[in-house]
């Protein structure tokens, strides 16, 4: 509803908000006493015919806002995009019939494509408060949702975004599902998979819950943010591409729950399901392979939940199209050395440029997955890991590699962290756990995935013999502050990484 | 956890954010750099020995903020009340241990009184963000929570706030559960009992989804922001008050999360009781009486509803040691005339006069509560309802609740809106429904509760017979927007009252 129109004029308040997007107004400002706005109310704003729900913050005082003029900030004027002399309308926002909706979905009802897809439209369009959004998905998670709602989900988030089609083509996809740190295989396995003529149009994510997402890690070394033109065009002359999905649009809703779902600190099977596949839909997959790590270091802990979520993953995938294969990996401790943007970033040019340092049970997961992944296209039958592994050995892999960054906008050298701090075993003995959780908790404290140089350098695996005093880890970080609240972390949970004599 | 401390001048940001804390520095400041501090970021604020969790908006550039200042939102102010000359510290807020139980409650576990206290303690000090304390109301009403486990998270409520002792004296109460519009009782039944000689030390709350809660109705007529010393005198003086809860603290955790609750526009099961009676105990009630109005109009539509509520509540209530005693009631339709503060607290004001205008059914329903609560006190066994009346006729009522206003701070005039609308009938007949949800939302877009003016005057009531164009109700607005709004939205709903020729 749209009433009661005022033209005002409008500035930047050069204040960040963050994603939230927030209109600053004077108390006494014609708008605010003819529409009777008080602070933290929410209000269409709109600018020529671009239109968003902000957040209003009343300005009691103060003469860097004029009377007459409303105030955006950082995020409200990207949206916006105002023109010189274009001048704004508010008008009150009435509560959204998809929170309506939501509150149905809180009490238990079950709702259908429509539905949920009122619900990511006005997810995407701001009509909805964070708080809402938080209520939505912790509805999702706390009551189980059956597959064909999960599928009506899915269905609707593809819905509200862009779609790709790649005509006739057998197109082929991975996920890894329920992160394990450093597991960076993403990059290798498109490389590997392009470089054997495979079309394989890859969205990444950026870290929800985790110290890092693909796309964080792959932003240190090319542009990931590519528009949807941009992406067909480097994957129709590449074969693949790795580029962040929120920047495509493919699945916009799920970008913005993503950001609740940061805060929250969960994200529910359902959630995790229609995110991953609603993304797959979009970018045009028909064969999508799934990896599962599986184990103490993995979000799923055990072949029991592997499976039911495995189950759930192919039923959903049946239902909206998809052809799922999952492939379970090991889940027992970190990969790799790097757990961080940029560390993980340099792990995955080791393992392309075979250097003799790089990471051995990198290299071995990325060439399973590509190997899989080639029969699941049919370029392989039954010799998928060796297909992988030649174009690996044989340097097509990097020059591949190569040749995205270079068609994605260039290639970067990832940053190396201001500051840096070792963590040595207290005793000699042999290394018999670490644990994950701790360990994404301190490469987050450390400043991952925000400060890009920023997390951990682990320096053993299981079953490691070490010294006292002999490194385990070496911390990075981007200021000093962020350092020294990782290493306050790490002396109040020295257990982390369990030394035994 | 609290490291790398900087200290820093504050200022006032002249920012109204309501209730959430905001604190704004520069991106370039000393602590912005040092901290790695980004906007959202959460962080801890100590001005001398106080202490809140703000929300960070940076500053990118405008000369109002100073670089190594650190501006504070009004309400981060209000609680941080620095002097002048006090600097502010800064430091990172981790996620405290009550996120992670409210994860676990979203995935089902149950949680006891002192993971519920956590929470609370959380929710009060600004420790938990909005988005989580929406997913732990979400949690708690899309699960059903056990008697038991509700009664855990009253006595967690009770502890995170003030508490009254009354010593040996039998003290009395009583809660409307379950809205309907216009019921404004409370003010009635208190003044009665205290002219009768009961103790009935009430404490009310603001609307949470209706257009006015009896604080907002009685703060027109009187202070209700009483402080919890003030509060106890009033009720010494007179033996009765009617405070606003939120002033005195019984209950602020009840009251932080009304905050998240009014956006959601729900409250559950779960919810409900355990900010009922934990009011009640806080206040140092023993003898509780719940009048539940059951009907179309109510939030209690069914008589099945109803006694599932009311088991749920006598057990929860014996389980914390309260006498809980049900009473339904009528819901067919809305009660009075007015709804929304001002309007409701002029009917109030006429039963209490024993005008002749004075809407019979709120005398009617206010006195059978009276005589109810007066035998619950034993004051009057089997004559408390025509003990009621005598109070109510002899005008000792009236006298009782104008020293009660005098003892508060002092009598005032409710305001009149300065906009008004008449609706008509369509044609002439019989009216046969009332549809109470539109009703209320009908009043809230006219600006009730946050506008005291505003809200309707329903000047029909089941079976009342109207020629075409009478007068069904007056819209009453304190703005011409919110007056159109109104008026837009009926013209959307004009079956709200329904006309049968």
């Amino acid at each position: 509803m749209n009433t009661a129109i005022q033209r005002t004029f409008v500035m930047r308040a050069e204040i960040d908000t963050y994603q939230e997007p927030v209109v600053y107004l004077k108390a006494d400002s014609a708008v605010c006493r003819s529409e009777g706005f008080a602070a933290q109310t929410r209000i269409w704003v709109q600018v020529g015919n671009r239109r968003i729900v902000a957040t209003l913050n009343v300005v009691t005082n103060g003469s860097w806002l004029p009377k007459d003029f409303a105030a955006l900030s950082e995020s409200a004027w990207r949206r916006l995009g105002p023109q010189p002399g274009e001048t704004a309308t508010f008008s009150h926002a009435d509560a959204p019939e998809s929170a309506r909706l939501i509150r149905a979905k809180v009490y238990g009802d079950q709702l259908d494509r429509g539905g949920f897809r009122l619900i990511m439209r006005d997810t995407i369009d701001g009509a909805l408060a964070d708080v809402e959004l938080a209520s939505f998905l912790a509805a999702c998670a706390a009551r189980s949702m059956s597959s064909d709602e999960i599928a009506q989900l899915t269905l609707a988030m593809v819905d509200v975004g862009e779609r790709l089609h790649w005509g006739a083509r057998r197109v082929l996809d991975k996920h890894c599902v329920g992160g394990l740190a450093g597991n960076r295989t993403t990059p290798i396995v498109v490389a590997i998979v392009a470089a054997c003529g495979g079309l394989i149009p890859k969205t990444s994510s950026r870290a929800i819950t985790s110290p890092s997402g693909t796309a964080d890690a792959m932003e240190t070394l090319m542009p990931v943010n590519l528009g949807l033109a941009a992406m067909r065009s480097v994957v129709e002359r590449e074969g693949g591409c790795i580029v962040w999905g929120g920047s495509v649009g493919l699945s916009p809703a799920d970008d913005a729950l993503i950001r609740v779902e940061r805060v929250l600190d969960f994200d529910s099977e359902a959630q995790l399901i229609a995110s991953v596949l609603s993304k797959k839909l979009a970018a045009g997959a028909a064969h999508v392979l799934l990896d599962m790590p599986v184990g103490p270091a993995a979000k799923i802990r055990s072949p029991k939940a592997a499976r039911t979520l495995s189950a759930k993953l192919a039923e959903v995938g049946a239902a909206v199209g998809l052809n799922v294969r999952l492939h379970m990996s090991d889940g027992a401790q970190p990969v790799g050395r790097g757990i961080g943007p940029a560390l993980e970033a340099r792990d995955v040019l080791a393992v392309l440029a075979r250097s003799p340092a790089a990471p051995r049970d990198l290299r071995e997961r990325a060439l399973d997955l590509a190997g899989h992944l080639l029969e699941l296209g049919g370029m392989a039958a039954g010799s998928g890991r060796e297909r992988a592994e030649r174009a690996l050995d044989d340097g097509s892999a990097e020059r591949k590699f190569d040749a995205i960054c270079e068609a994605q906008g260039g290639r970067r050298t990832p940053p190396h962290a201001a500051y840096t701090a070792s963590i040595g075993a207290a005793h000699a003995g042999t290394v018999t756990s670490i644990d994950n959780r701790f360990l994404s908790k301190l490469a987050k404290l450390a400043g991952a995935p925000r400060d890009p140089a920023a997390g951990i350098e682990l320096l053993v695996h299981l079953g490691d013999r070490v010294e006292r005093g002999s490194p385990l880890m070496t911390l990075h970080a981007e200021t000093a502050g962020a350092l020294q609240y990782a290493l306050d972390y790490h002396a109040q949970h020295h257990q982390l990484i369990e030394v035994e004599a």
